[in-house]
């Protein structure tokens, strides 16, 4: 082989699963999630993230080498310009759009965690004369040699969202460290929404939100393997079941699944800690990460944008309605949202800023692009919903079409346009109905969201980190306005 | 009892379905659909209609009296004026309401299609010296008296929908006459979007589109019983099917059902024909139905209005967040949504107009509340969506809740406000699920942009039907422009 | 003459103006504002207040008469049921439609505060047994029987509006008591935007926002004739002052104006003080006040609602594109725009509710009302400058059409449609222009969002006087939530 | 100095405008445009174009030398690349900039023009074996070495717009060539929206849409010097007059100006001629003149987009309401907007494809970006004039701040925010005036509307333009649809 490398195969990923880990799924505790139905289709789908790199034509684009001779996962790359964002944003696109555009994000997030962890580490370390940075590097290390699958748990569960974390009903809302011992720290409390929680090999923790000086005993990051004593994870059911490829031809095959991952006073030694009460921290941490986590969501959103375009288009033209005015417009509309998401995502990287020697994302471009996503989504679904028709939800089952009765009858009238045959027709409607009006499209619309922080929070986010000093300018040079006006 | 009524109960109702009828379900023909376990909870939510009159609180309202003796269901009441068609308005509500938003729609869109047949066959019988006016009578009072439950198949499979239904592929993707016998007619062809086909005592056709003169063997409406030899009726299996009440505390109980209904030669004796061949007034039928079933429509949507505004508030009452600015502009933004759909609803009635004795709900109003209806759902789904959190899918299932191992820590770490409680809480995030994000979700989002006419029939309806003379005379008063003008 | 009235003749009301009042513009005082050009044109606007009653086919309509024989301007009536409110929404629809949209306004917004007076003075009588009411009772009569214009000068200038009046860098800020004597009370300040103010024969005074205990010398009510000594208004000189009826059909001739109004140590007798210190009743009086002028607000749009929508469709045929699909999509949303508002404003008068003996419009539909018409106003303008065409501002003046030189080519070029001719097609034009793209245009576009409140107000009202028990229940019903659970 | 130059002086082009040419204004000849008072004013705006190289900061941004001895506009530059299309950009913007966001546009259009001929008369000659291209860059070199002003006369005036050039009223509604001669050809007709063409040295001429065969005498492009004999323009009046810097800080300064240009049987020599009756490329060419354009139309934008943001921020930051929520949302609103228009521009230049060996820039971001911009200025002209509030036009005029009676009042009362001042504030409501409310204001609105073609245009050229592949690819891979599909 041309390359030493260090990426696992599938296979040995699955294997790593079967480590004694603590996952609930609907009430049970299940015993090796690699033999459970439900995870088994998650694992197939996790498992491209290590098929990947063996297609010859993607191998270059996938990995990258420090050394010139081992070969890693190109997610590790700690990102040092525009092109490496360019090309860690491909990697993502290429890794959803194979998942017929469900995100795998167990490469992903994690490092965004890691980028983060690079950065304030170093941060820390200047300011405060701490120690952390070389923990920080050791473990980058460590996972990008072992190939690990990552999680990254940040969102606390938060009881009263309108209490801070020391003024909650009880201490434990927010993830806090309970013990100080003389080999590390003991954590309590539980995190939402863990992507593939239960499918990685390392849980990374770290604060939601900016944090007040009295809050000290939540300002806590760390990473712990995903079999750590006291870690329990409890999967999510929801996002659609169905094992119908033709009735639910991306989420029979795909799914993504969430866990509230609970810390039941675990233990992690010092070397995986990576903030330990620097409450100053905390937010820039959590903003930090979701920089790069907003760069990243909106990477991944490129497929499903482009499935929107394709699926309104292949729609119309079976309906035969392309030529209509309100069909094109429609289109249009589509093709819109989803390009300027796209321009606005290699925005981001082409006007990336350095941050203690890292390209970190443009983050007005990227909350623009999320902010846009995200408002829009709902909207864009109800176009491709309008040119699909009403048979999305009226129409009949494969065993219908099958079958000898109903099946002469069907293919008869629901053809569509010439040339195109029922068949086909029901396929495109299947493929619209799974991604928009199903249990996996309500999914994606929670998803959309809520995911990678709320609309409200690029709005917010955008605000403030937005420089308007030349528009300003601008308005007080032409308005005439002096200069030695106060703000 | 105080009254002499001709109202069925529940129990004769489903007695009625017991008649050797066609529905065919997943592949495989239902032999008894009051024993299919599918069938069962349609049948049950159906139920509803017969148990609402019995109810002493309701029964004034949703019956009426023609001679001061009998008591009929009110549907069937020709509406003489706006009160006749508030109260309309108000029994689609209440039954809507009553099961819990999912419409019943076994007496509303028969009736819509009765009255509008009313007024096209006293136009025909005029215009045309037909006499379909009094077969049209008949089957009213057949109907009436029997307490019948109707299902209307409207909308033809249609093919390529740049085309008309003489120019398709074959003859019959419009359902068409294939024969004119001596005591009737014989009719083939398919219907899309049956609402509640399967469970319905009779079938009422009607054309879908204002036809050529050309295309006279469309020119067709009738109606038959629903165990017609040759007619079958295909079921469709979307929607939603989970038993959970737990989980989806709305379509566990109730769900709407369409079928494919096919007409495989099916013979219609003459008296239950009401049109045949007379070409011009396909439009006008068509037309005249989507008028009294938009206003059907906008009066069965209040319900969820109501409960997306409820659950808006219920959940940024439960997360805490009900006192952020943001939280409360969603609120606001949701009464108006809801309120304006139901304020212009109640100027349809009041705005009626009188065609051949009948009270016709204002078009300018119906279509525009339609309008704002459909084109505004899925943005306000997703301001509900977005109150409510990423939990919706990614909590756990209520087996976890009820579990001793993770039950004790999903009461602790999800009860959000003080005093909520995590049941109380996961709830009403299963109840914004279910609506929302699922199965029967995207049936509701599917719902609210085709039934009843599409978003663009609306458009081009209030094109047409508004009066702008007053809007264009005052123009060209202001503007000084001759009248001479030629339009 | 068949009956006995109070009402005053245009000429009555311009004598009456001649009573040295201090109105300054462009910085010079007025000697005598009816002799001045600027106010000349608003005098002539004003004075068909003045003229409709003359005309017999409206006089029934805009008068009344409480006791069969003297008949009163309609607008002085109190309004005690829906039908009262419809008549009002009618009154002031006419007067503005026949004022070419430019609301006239010198006795709607004046009898909103007679009525909010009555209303609020009761509630202090009773609460806190003053004796307002009947000095309330007593101003009513005297504006009523002399038929007076009134002004209300609410909106305080408010300095930093983050700050409430007591926190200002000075006291002024808000309107305030700065002396109390045995005969009355002595104010200080200034109030923004009294629309018509210089052309007023009474200037009433009301508070502008809740108040706080301590900001006691705020809470102040009153009224004052506007040539009272300390009393001087600023008009202002924007919003178009061309005189071409060509090129502004609309604002040559009608004229809007708003002063800044100064009371510089203004003396007010007893009997014309309404409020005095009673700052728990600040809140209440300016808010019932805003339901009264929302009303007034949403009635006056009417008439520039139908202008867009007639400039519009009259645009698109002179223009030869009425049956292009995009030109339809926008008269259609035009058609949508216009009566939601105008269906909503019926429903708020429909829905009144009666407060103290008098029917206050119902704030839910007043306030959705408005701000569905100032959140979308600008939109539809664009909507219409797009089906007008960019000749709207690169088009020749009259003088060009005029010219033996240049008017031959412009009438054989810029004919548009077969039949239309150039001119009229230009003067449909210049009415788009003055309407929507000029300073009178922007005027507008001013007057749509800050008038009556701002859109956040009325957000802000909907969201608290919505009553969402309704709602709220039928959520919990439905996800089966717990009755106990706390707010 | 140490560039030898072509560039002319402001003096220069002054000069070169007292050529004889015939412009009309208000019905009356304008003897020598140099010295009315009028055209003065757009005179001095104009002049930038020639002040701004002769800065030391700008002119290695805003010249080129091909030979590094003779330095030109670098509007002249022949695009070959991603970086020639970045600094056009920039320059435009700059230009702009420094004229408070009134596009300056006497070298962009033509230029835009002249690319434009370039692609199309290579592409004439290769297929039908014409001469154009070296007419083409004969005339281009003498604009370039002349430094001429250059006016694009595009738009018909087209009649009735459903119809066909040769299907009118009359023959003329489109340009066309009424006679062929052996040294030249003969043209008549109008064209519409002429910018800045008074004040061009050149004219040139090109068809405004796709012609059929039978439009052979409408297939005319060539270019004429603005004072050539049956010439005629005449000049719009509007968008706003007022000389007060105070009152109009922009158009009291800036002032773009259009005019409707008549050709009465104008001789074109064949040298100047660069199309005649090719009808198959008159859509080629029309198409990629406004590709061309609205890469220049996007590239202007850019100063007014911030201007709005600097605006909304001031006008918050005065009025203390920085702080509020919906302050800060219509602030991110505003720049969320501002980027997504940048962002999408410089995309459009990155994503350029090569024609000919001229860089294009990408139809479809150019036209996202347009559309846009056209479809949501409205809306955000709304925000900014509701964060400035009501006084935008009830406020005072300078006078009466200046005045000695009202001015001591006004400063105390209008000062806003602590610190800010009444006078500042007053200025910068001003600039929010001029810019979105003004007859000025009126003018920006059409012209974001129409300029550059229409949103109709963008969308029709966005549908047709994009290659859909990959998306219909996409869609049917996931679809499991057979490839077999014919479209």
């Amino acid at each position: 082989m041309w390359w030493v490398r260090a990426l696992r195969t599938k296979a040995e990923f699955v294997a790593s699963l079967r480590d004694g880990r603590t996952v609930y799924f609907k009430g049970h505790k299940i015993e090796d999630i690699t033999r459970d139905p439900f995870c088994e289709r998650v694992i197939a789908h996790l498992g491209l993230e290590f098929e990947i790199p063996e297609n010859p034509q993607y191998r270059d684009l996938v990995t990258f080498s420090p050394d010139g001779k081992t070969r890693y996962s190109r997610y590790f790359k700690l990102p040092e310009n525009s092109e490496d964002l360019l090309k860690r944003s491909q990697i993502i696109d290429l890794g959803t759009r194979l998942a017929s555009t469900v995100v795998i994000l167990i490469k992903e997030i994690g490092t965004d965690c890691l980028f983060t962890l690079n950065i304030i580490s170093k941060q820390m370390d200047k300011q405060l004369h701490t120690d952390y940075f070389n923990r920080v590097k050791r473990y980058h290390d460590y996972c990008m040699k072992n190939d690990l699958a990552m999680a990254v748990a940040q969102t606390d569960v938060k009881g009263d969202r309108s209490l801070g974390p020391s003024e909650q009903e009880h201490e434990d809302y927010y993830v806090r460290i309970v013990e100080e011992r003389s080999d590390g720290i003991v954590v309590r409390g539980a995190k939402a929404h863990t992507s593939y929680g239960p499918f990685a090999n390392e849980i990374m923790v770290i604060p939601t939100r900016a944090l007040a000086e009295k809050d000290e005993q939540y300002a806590v990051a760390f990473a712990v393997p995903a079999n750590t004593k006291g870690v329990k994870m409890i999967a999510s059911p929801f996002g659609g079941t169905s094992s119908s490829e033709f009735h639910n031809p991306i989420s029979s095959k795909h799914h993504m699944v969430e866990s509230i991952t609970l810390f039941d006073d675990v233990f992690v030694p010092w070397d995986r800690v990576f903030m330990k009460g620097e409450t100053q921290f905390a937010g820039p941490l959590a903003l930090t990460f979701v920089e790069y986590h907003r760069f990243t969501a909106i990477s991944y959103k490129a497929p499903i944008l482009d499935l929107l375009i394709g699926a309104g288009i292949s729609m119309a033209q079976m309906n035969g309605i392309i030529g209509a005015s309100h069909a094109r417009d429609k289109i249009a509309e589509l093709i819109r949202y989803g390009e300027t998401v796209k321009g606005l995502t290699k925005q981001a990287a082409i006007n990336c800023r350095m941050v203690e020697g890292l390209a970190v994302p443009d983050p007005v471009y990227s909350n623009i692009a999320k902010w846009h996503f995200a408002s829009n989504y709902h909207q864009h679904v109800a176009l491709v919903q309008d040119l699909t028709g009403g048979l999305t939800v009226t129409g009949p089952s494969e065993d219908d079409l099958r079958s000898p009765d109903t099946g002469p009858s069907l293919r008869k009238y629901l053809g569509g346009k010439k040339g195109v045959g029922a068949e086909n027709r029901l396929r495109m409607i299947n493929l619209v109905r799974d991604l928009t009006a199903s249990d996996f499209g309500g999914y994606n619309e929670i998803l959309q969201i809520h995911a990678e922080g709320s609309i409200e929070a690029s709005k917010l986010t955008l605000f403030r980190q937005y420089n308007a000093k030349n528009c300003v300018e601008l308005a007080r040079k032409i308005a005439n306005v002096g200069n030695g006006l106060s703000e």
